[in-house]
């Protein structure tokens, strides 16, 4: 979703109740932000946010961070995750830079990645992707035990691919077509939905850090 | 290809030159068979053998061997490379089950394999996937320090990747639909030439063992 200007995104910014406004009141607390002890599940750049509502709405008892670093997108998200009738579902204005000032190592049980930027090019540009070595590192350091992967840009897959395994990752549940695969309980994105209505295919994997 | 009867296959098979008749008599000194230090090459399960036959064109001081077990097949492949000039090539009739009876750790540089069976279906079928675990422990005995990898079969990659995963190997190079990729020197295979220009993607990867 393009971020444009939103007449009714200040609002939502402002009061909707699902997202977190004083993430650096709670930082490092942020679990605690949930008044339960389930598992913490995070989606990094949440989009509009339906993955994270569907995800909410099938798991009940999984709490759900859905972090997005575009404010009008990030209110969109929340304003559908109303609709959508998602309980513990919260939304997080932060970038991925600065995950380890707001969590904590053992916090978040499941990270989820779906159709990040691909910053196709340069090589300088890499190290945005959010399976870069840099931000892998940063997984491990908050020693989360599960990564699951999606994107359908061919060239981020093959890059990730290698950085996995670089990095000592041990993957399954590798998808180059999830569409055509026999997984049962995918939950699709705006995005993906899209896509892979126009025949192209959706690369999935699922991770775990190295011992 | 399948291994229909030719009536000129005995004869090849008998008289050609280039196969490697007496294994048994070189079995752990195959490397020898070449009376020169040059590097040496594998390609298990060579086909009709014009990857094989082309790569010892372009690279005359590398040796090939190329393995196949389907004798009428080895036989095209042996007949064929006489016409393509290819030196430092010469064909093995061997199952790879056997590998370890007949080279050395140390004497393979590179193997290749390209569009091998992809035995789908049932998980028992799996152990004769040539990229198991049950192989890449043989290779890794080997200490074949490279491995080439290619495949139209979108399972057989899914497996490989997880595969390669779980025994630590490391990978790079890989690309989900080579002939959209930059990659300069790819040598084809007569089955990846038919399927490629189906449109097909082929998958493609080099892998390293575990240190």
């Amino acid at each position: 979703m393009r971020a444009r200007k939103k007449k009714w995104a200040p609002d939502v910014l402002a009061n909707n109740p699902r997202i977190i406004r004083d993430a650096d009141a709670h930082a490092r607390k942020l679990k605690e932000y949930f008044d339960n002890n389930n598992p913490l599940y995070l989606e990094i750049g949440c989009g509009k946010g339906r993955f994270a509502a569907e995800s909410s709405r099938l798991y009940p008892d999984i709490n759900f961070i859905a972090m997005e670093r575009e404010p009008v997108i990030l209110a969109a998200a929340a304003r559908q995750a109303e609709e959508r009738g998602a309980n513990s579902l919260a939304f997080l204005l932060l970038d991925a830079d600065v995950l380890l000032d707001y969590f904590k190592p053992g916090d978040i049980q499941r990270l989820f990645i779906n159709f990040c930027d691909p910053w196709p090019g340069k090589k300088k540009r890499a190290k945005r992707r959010l399976t870069h070595e840099k931000y892998l590192s940063m997984y491990e350091e908050l020693k989360i035990p599960e990564l699951h992967f999606k994107t359908d840009n061919r060239s981020l897959f093959e890059f990730s691919l290698q950085s996995f395994s670089e990095q000592g990752w041990l993957m399954k549940n590798i998808s180059l077509d999830l569409h055509q695969s026999d997984m049962e309980d995918n939950i699709m994105t705006e995005y993906e939905e899209k896509f892979s209505t126009k025949g192209f295919p959706i690369y999935r994997l699922e991770a775990t850090p190295p011992k």
